[in-house]
């Protein structure tokens, strides 16, 4: 009998038969006892033009099903390393802003004091924010401002929108910075791209400290070099991960709000997922994966293999902490 | 040269050439000087399950050139009638519901002061109950309670939603019924169906005095029977016209937040629009139209298409007034 | 050994393997000792607005393979009675108009001199035109005019298009009366409906006689009601059937260019293409399956069952001419 | 606190949130003290063009939650009456057609063991052969043949397919009269259409007795009247109720595999299923629902619908056989 | 208040609301006072295969939307530089190839007359034709023969189809060179790729002195090398930019009428877009995008991010024209 | 009169105009005489999850039609240099694997008789096994084990399913080298990644002598540095080529049962399938392109690509036997 939860096998029964959870794990009640609690997060209402990610979840569900056990580059089998379920999808309100962001930081306040490592699915991209709150605050940061590795197309720390609204998915990372949440000395931004308001879009965000490694720089210096510095700038102190769906390319990712051409493609995208192994992950989510919009689930199908990638790392690094 | 504004001529100009207009007329800065205003309203912020009528405006204008510019059966030719025009779309707030809700209501009362009848394209059914705050108090209405016709598969006369929002798509009715905008005794519903929260959903709304014609009586009536008491009930004062897209059988309109099999087709629904002629409207709408849940844009014709059957009714009672 | 080309029989070749052809029938280089030729002209150099009716041959035969070999209401069995068989598609021209009716018009009348009865598949309404200049002039209808049964949403009997242009798939029937290929006495069209480019344009069409049966007509009378009058006024001289495609409801047929709501539905097209057994058919086609604008072959099916439907009723007319 | 499980409240958790099951009620692990089990079977072995249904109990639990918890006709609110959950998919092998119906039918088996009536969801029509095993050998039915209720396009009771093979999905009533499973003289197959083999396709059902009542048959009688002959022919033993929903027409139900155009609306079939509450159902299913074929999830909410709507008359019939 | 004119502001209009023009920038009546006119010709009269480029420009201008105002890598904001509007679409024929070019050259015409570069969207390839006709007699050529740089998988200098019609969407360029409107020593065509009609399809081409630069040949290259011939050979003397979107790889834009796999990615297009500026640009076009075979908009996107490329080029190249 | 058969010419008869046959070339009874026969095999019987390759051959053919007559690199003109023609579809069941299997080794075995290579399209990937059991028994192979070379996300080389099922399409090349068809130590399988069952799932394949190229070897090395090495190890012994299309990354080719993200683009299978000269090939096939799967066309347009560079490169080689 194994240690830990395991998912549903394939080889037994079908990928379209069964209840439709992450990765065909079991669907537990609460994150008690778990290492990492993969978790849903099905609001998008901080979208400020093409809504969908509400749907994210359950797509990324759905695709997870053609995860198999164990990595096949390096090896890991997180199953066999670390307890890892479903904890369904946290509370939302997709009428209400405010609520809504404080349902989504009390519902993963919930999972971190349980002392498991979220890994969520959102959901656009200001849900990161109130994730933020509940995990800059457990115990694995102890209140101290995170560092960051972000992959995106955009850098999401502009200022208001509509006539000074301060939440929406493309200001979460400013109010994150101006709440101390987050470091911005230790924040890498990989991706970024596409037109922008005006020529000083970013010029806060650099006069914050924030690394933005545009998409031309990382074109001409390559996954393992840009990896390189990302991970030396957010050192060993706690980290989060966020991946928008919007930093690959929308020919492998289309199912997203705001696409911009040119992108990531998944390969560079695993690739760089794959040297975040010395990274101190706190946390995780993907985000922007908006099934509306997409064609044939290829972006749910993006969203759940680097939801996996993501797993493999992390369940990694929990067996390291466990045996060191 | 005409007296009003004319749509481009499809047998010059081809339907898929030109800027995309409301029914391809020209757009106007203001509904100065106009009878009835066509506008759009991208909104769907109080949609509280499957959101994308925000984009309902911007498909049904293209869809719309496939109208022509008379009606087969009752030959009213609306363009020699009446001063339409496309005024474009009213301001909204895509995160923040009560602002969003405050920038229609004086988008819209900007459009009554000027005069003109406005038939407007949502977004999604909460945007009917600031468009009823301002036509309400416009003056065709002067202040007085107004009647409703409501095409809809659902009453929309719900409390509220998430532990207490009460502006939602299922409540404007009640709020519009509280607020002394709609006189209840003079609304009709027309196609309500489908599963309910429990067996006493509509009891509040029937106390109020609202007359529920559910699409199973409507089935054993017909169209004229239903249409008849529909306007014996709302009389000769001012009435509202709101034709809720899921009121269609989803086969017919599949791009809807909320489907309901099992609905009205679109002849039984032009035979009833067509009889609303002895109806003193004051304002019309078609909502809950959501290209991103659309398939082959057949939900955006049916749209364009209601449009044009109210936009005949409309402009004909324009010209009896005029002329009367 | 059968006396007649069989189709494939699906109880021993799955629907979706071997070589797609009308009704799994042979593919013959000639008409050549064929009772009924099936053929296709993919051609829509006629469209007004949006293209796609070239393709319609080719999906149609894909979706005929789900036809059977046997009437279930009539009990006619085709291949049992009559010798049919695929013909290919005619020549054809997408880029210039009168070269491309020039082709088509060849083509068929090399269909008509082998005696065999053309069952097409369009394309445009405008292909109708150069297969009336072959089928008139043929054997079975000796020169004299032909009679028409016209199943559409538009009467397509317009004048001209975009300056002066006399051919396009607005025009067809206009130019057959004018050439003398149709007696506009004997034209009946039916389910016309939609907006139209002024409260006269069916003026022209029932002054010289043509028989319009508009939509809201069709409803109150039914369809027995309907075809007791068609075939009444059609009455045993030669008539050819047109089926445009767009004479269905879009919900049933979205596929097509110029769809309009409010349509028959298929029962009642069945209904009254089983009543055309008085007519002396000379030719039929179905035209204006436009597969870029179709959403699950549902369009490409119904064009595929009226196909079958028009052909159980042909070959029953050729058993009993042979017979008689 | 409610004596049965209770679906999720959408009023609280909006319908894209958390874990998709039917209804979105509990999923349990065993039928054991469910009145009635709802219960998928991803299988499509049997079929023989165009496979899919095996991903239909994912989309129609999907669909599911935009049922609400009561009848708006019937006032039925089945979760007040009687104990309901969601059991999951039965184990099923989609590469092994006899182990495939063997797995099915001892799944099937522990249910019927449990005391629960099964309302499955298919899979194609080929699974409803081991359901009938087992529900006909189950303590409601007691060994004795069952009466069935069929919706259906085609009777499914041809012999063989590719040279012998007796168990696909066009087979299964013949062989469950062959085996005694069911009474053919208490079987009723209602909305029977399209083309056929040849002219004496269902000779050999009606020799058993079956009774076919062909689309053409409905329409001239219409729902009430066909299912007052379908409920006397079946009378009060133990009936079985199985609706394929290419019943339905193409254009609304577009996702299966062998549409036939001029099929019952769902208002049609939704008369009919309201009348079944005379019938003595010891089980029920819907099937054919092929999600890969489908546009924009119209089909998967007809079978949800449907679902809903037999849910609501077995529920009825528990409480009544409570309380009686 | 700005000199010039500007687009609408996402941060205060969604981009989902407002009029669909080119970058959300006002349309205006003629080009009379641009710098620089944004112009949709939708016309696919050439096409030979699959048709659908004729709604590109509605669909590019949906996508445009899109698009902010500033260039993230050149820091360039063309609106703040140069007089830039959307002129409209270009009067068309779609059912006459010579007056469609010929409408085509004199719209074009005018807005050369009026002193302002053309940036067009098409429309299929033909349409560059007549707008040659129409910038290569303009001021900025005086009449001398256009260089040209081409983004394409195809040469279209093949010489006649469907036995000698001279205009297609395949053959403009040789008719160019044939009217002396490019000069081919000084045409460079990138991306080329795809079966050919026979080994020697490019000879006349290449006999005239095109430079012809296959995908393989790019692929060893690199967008650098490439640009760095391709701009010395244009030289400094007027040249026509022109973006067939079928150079870009189907699986980015799969919504053509010719894809070919192998395809340029929209990275390696921007960085050579990007160094253009050294190019003495006199109009600019972005062709082929066939929204009825696009999936999701990604093709459409990718042509409004190209045309925005292009702008930010070209309004640079004003501004120094300007200062110099 | 040219040698061989030939195909359609484009610029004779459009793309979209004809019967749908591989590469438009005849479709003819029997291989006889044919150096190169195409074959379709319609049959997924061993798919273990999304089926839909069994009507991969009609859209490939459909596809196929974008294909002309000589490859612009190579400048091979195949239909100059051999005898090809399209042979129809294999025989197959749906519904009983094993005797699919026979059906299709059977038919394989009549091609292989009649002297001519056979090119095949699937047909998920089990169909290679008893295309194998023919190939390697045939003329050219005389019965020792076959090299092959295998582009494909996955090895194929697992024991059992759902329970001791030994035939899947995640099996083949176990059974094939298990029977003998195959010499392990000359299979070379090219592109493999995705999540695995385990560390050891590949632990067989290796051991028997596969030589597994990873994609992530893949991308350090290259196409031609591979190829090379691929081209070694199955020297000049007979060698059987499979194309899975999930090799291909799934933005390209979405429309696959199974699809990997990170897979081949295009471009790199182009270059490899280049390098395929020195082989000496003795058949060869595309699988798992499952057209309900897909988006737009794009997995069936890489299908008939690949097939079109495969059969430049076998057209060759026959020339090259045939001169040499």
């Amino acid at each position: 009998m194994p240690l830990y939860h395991q998912p549903v096998d394939a080889a037994e029964v079908p990928r379209f038969a069964g209840h439709s959870t992450f990765m065909r794990l079991p669907s537990v009640a609460t994150a008690e006892g778990l290492d990492i609690a993969l978790v849903g997060i099905p609001w998008d209402g901080g979208t400020t033009n093409r809504a969908g990610a509400r749907h994210g979840p359950r797509e990324v569900r759905n695709l997870s099903s053609l995860m198999r056990s164990a990595h096949h580059v390096s090896g890991i089998a997180p199953y066999e390393i670390a307890n890892i379920a479903d904890v369904g999808d946290l509370s939302v309100n997709p009428i209400n802003l405010l609520d809504g962001m404080e349902r989504i930081e009390k519902g993963m306040a919930q999972i971190v004091a349980n002392g498991a490592l979220p890994l969520s699915v959102g959901g656009d991209h200001l849900t990161t924010l109130p994730v933020l709150r509940s995990v800059s605050g457990g115990l694995r940061a102890v209140g101290n401002p995170l560092g960051m590795i972000q992959f995106d197309a955009h850098s999401d720390t502009n200022d208001t929108y509509f006539g000074g609204n301060r939440y929406t998915h493309g200001t979460p990372f400013r109010r994150a910075i101006e709440e101390g949440l987050l470091d911005p000395t230790r924040i890498v931004q990989i991706g970024i791209r596409g037109s922008v308001y005006g020529p000083g879009e970013h010029d806060w965000a650099k006069a914050q400290g924030v690394r933005i490694i545009y998409m031309e720089e990382f074109i001409r210096r390559g996954p393992d070099d840009v990896m390189a510095e990302a991970t030396q700038i957010v050192g060993c102190q706690p980290t989060y991960v966020t991946f928008d769906v919007d930093a690959i390319d929308p020919s492998m990712a289309p199912g997203t709000g705001t696409p911009e051409i040119g992108g990531l493609t998944t390969r560079e995208a695993q690739q760089m997922l794959r040297l975040l192994h010395p990274v101190n992950i706190v946390g995780a989510d993907v985000v922007e994966v908006a099934p509306p919009l997409d064609v044939g689930g290829m972006t749910a199908l993006v969203g759940a293999t680097v939801m996996f990638e993501l797993l493999c790392i992390i369940a990694n690094q929990v067996r390291q902490e466990r045996s060191g």
